[in-house]
């Protein structure tokens, strides 16, 4: 994309309810803008970010054998009567009324819908485990909307819940999910830690939240290093084996990790000192078994192998997909902006031609972009290189490629490390050719 | 994807109200759920469909420039008082307040946000034109919701909005829209053909729907052969050329092309006999340049080449992509089910393995679905051929790659074309290299 041709308003000043560094970074980036208390409209730099992010969920829930599904934004209340949810739910359930005077609310949350869809669709136990997932908006009416994205109103979750046979299976579900998160984030770029949260009534210790480490976090956080030092991408696990998700699944209960709430003083005592970890940490996922809550409560069964019916039992496994995108910045940026990680980055790289309309500056810019225009942003705006290197570090490129008339003669450009700031100097082959490998 | 694993519930028995032909079908062959009056959940093979729509619609409205963005759902009511709407707007609309008592609604349509996101980043003449359009979620309340996804509450559309900043240039992007749009069409493999349509106080000949042709649509149609015998996507057209947009546009102009609420008898009877089409539409998209009525409105302004401020002149341009499945269905079925054109197929194929656990039957089904396992779905259940061919007829597949115990001895399948029922012996090899090329 061409910046002179792009929609990509970047902000001198950004409001001054703007108190944390994504919300500030977000506005002056030109990701989004505010259209409403708690709503905001992506621009393109953002819906990148957005789509990045989605897709990489997409893939790994998928390689678990989770299939996507969209259910929509609008629930008829009558639904939520069955799981005696409605009357139970707070203000911060939005509800409506249609043009005849019937209760929709717009969802918060979508387990009695999938149950209901699950129950009309499946009868028997051999068509069981299944796990069904959704990328769609939500709307939790907050009485102080804050933090931009991170705190919004309507906000994008990809929300999966499983269904199976015995406790058992949904142990198996539940361990493929915790693989499948850890991988995501890992993916994500960003360090997401998995830490045992509250089951309520169901107990047991099928419960955890992730959090992204970052030093604005509204939690503290101990874990035992081993958390952060795993390669979960190239781990084996034979996902339709239980022995094997167990084996895996120990390597993660097996190492402390609490937030402040939990946080067990005798058993962080136990964890040798080299390998503590403390820091703060933004909850963007949390995995849940709830047994047949659900299934129960809305008479869903399913046939078994005596022919007798049952609850299949369930859990729910949500990712907060736009507020990651405001995780990701607190976890990753500088005083001069955004440090994108490569993999949601919306553009590879920057090129900043640092003297528009010089021939062999235009020329080495037109060639670099027209190897893929569609990732690589081109600053081919009359402006002075300062204001060029400025937006470049706020947007958070992972490389700028930069183009002056010196190097330009002789076929050289300038490369530069957004999170390192280092430089190199090289020709345009090698240079796209790093950032190719990046 | 494994149909033993795949969440793909066909239905036997379909609701009396399911008047129409794609209705039925969506809901027989498991693209979609009711989950309430006029509101669906799209299931895998649907949401399949959708998304492969609106990759089509993406990649063409970017090879004319326009860029994407995504609105929310929820609009405030200010934004639309400005505009003077807020009041106007009939009951269609969700209107809806939240906790604080502020007036919200589910956005119908998006010209007010959109034109106040513009306003308050683009300052200039010359960072015009701008072309911008989003894929998202609207509603509107229809009183008696009916056709499934053709007449829904909640349904997905792709509307984008240009600005330009003369009258001139607001025809150059009316045309590059339409020229966009016909590609769109030709690409999903329906018919649609452009008719002029009402402007209102506007005036002028730039509005234009465009309907699919489909012998269930809710309008006559008369128009000139040659607008059906265009090849769209060969034709080359510089879209920055005023000239060449010119020279296309009249050639979707000079030729006839009504609904009978603008039909013209003595136009008509202009046409060659031979050359006359007459059938059914049903509407799909609508172009349409409205001038400066928001910006005025709404008080956005841009300083033009003289430092004088002005209203920059805007277009809209809206596909109905949910309603477009149930299009592309209404125009492209049978008896025995739906005929998915190539380009939204949800899979490329269907193997139906004719005996499930014969040693060579399930190698070469093996075989085959390891080339792509994403986009064929595996008809590996234990049931009928009889079973396996009607299901695969009701899906639609564009090739079905029928594998029996006899051919699979000497190493051939048997491959049907689902439009024609034509029907293929061939090695494995040539099965694939046959679909590959489809």
């Amino acid at each position: 994309m061409r910046l002179t041709k792009a929609f990509q308003p970047t902000l001198k000043e950004v409001p001054a309810e703007a108190q944390i560094a994504s919300h500030r970074l977000m506005l002056r980036a030109g990701l989004v803008r505010q259209t409403a208390s708690g709503i905001y409209a992506w621009l393109p730099a953002g819906l990148r970010v957005l789509r990045n992010i989605e897709q990489i969920i997409r893939e790994e829930q998928d390689a678990i054998g989770a299939q996507e599904v969209l259910m929509p934004t609008l629930q008829s209340a009558e639904l939520w009567r069955r799981s005696g949810r409605y009357d139970a739910y707070g203000p911060e359930m939005l509800r409506i009324q249609d043009r005849h005077g019937r209760d929709l609310l717009y969802g918060p949350t979508n387990e009695e819908m999938i149950t209901d869809i699950f129950g009309s669709s499946v009868k028997s136990y051999k068509e069981l485990p299944k796990a069904l997932y959704h990328i769609q908006w939500k709307f939790r009416d907050e009485v102080r909307p804050r933090f931009g994205v991170m705190r919004g109103r309507e906000f994008l979750m990809k929300d999966a819940y499983s269904f199976d046979a015995s406790y058992e299976g949904a142990v198996a579900s539940y361990r493929r999910m915790m693989l499948s998160y850890l991988r995501i984030f890992q993916r994500l770029g960003v360090r997401a830690v998995p830490m045992v949260a509250d089951t309520g009534p169901i107990g047991g210790d099928l419960s955890h939240e992730f959090l992204v480490l970052a030093p604005t976090g509204e939690s503290a956080v101990f874990f035992d290093a081993a958390l952060e030092e795993q390669d979960w991408l190239s781990r084996p696990v034979d996902c339709d084996d239980a022995e094997s998700l167990a084996t895996f699944f120990a390597t993660v209960t097996d190492h402390y990790a609490a937030t402040d709430e939990k946080h067990d003083e005798a058993e962080w005592a136990k964890v040798p000192a080299e390998r503590k970890r403390e820091g703060r940490g933004i909850e963007v996922g949390h995995i849940f078994y709830f047994g047949t809550k659900y299934t129960a409560s809305m008479g869903i069964e399913v046939s078994g192998p005596d022919g007798a019916p049952f609850h299949p039992h369930m859990g729910s496994y949500g990712v907060g997909v736009s507020r990651l995108v405001g995780a990701i910045i607190e976890a990753s940026h500088d005083d001069a902006g955004i440090i994108w990680p490569a993999s949601v980055a919306p553009y590879r790289a920057a090129i900043l031609n640092l003297r528009q309309d010089d021939e062999a500056c235009d020329a080495i810019c037109d060639r670099i972009y027209g190897t893929d225009p569609e990732n690589l942003l081109y600053d081919d705006r009359s402006e002075r290189a300062g204001v060029k290197f400025n937006d470049a570090d706020l947007m958070g490129h992972p490389w700028q490629i930069i183009v002056g008339p010196r190097g330009a003669k002789e076929g050289k450009v300038e490369l530069k490390q957004r999170a390192t700031g280092e430089r190199f100097e090289l020709s345009v082959e090698d240079a796209l050719a790093k950032i190719g490998a990046a």
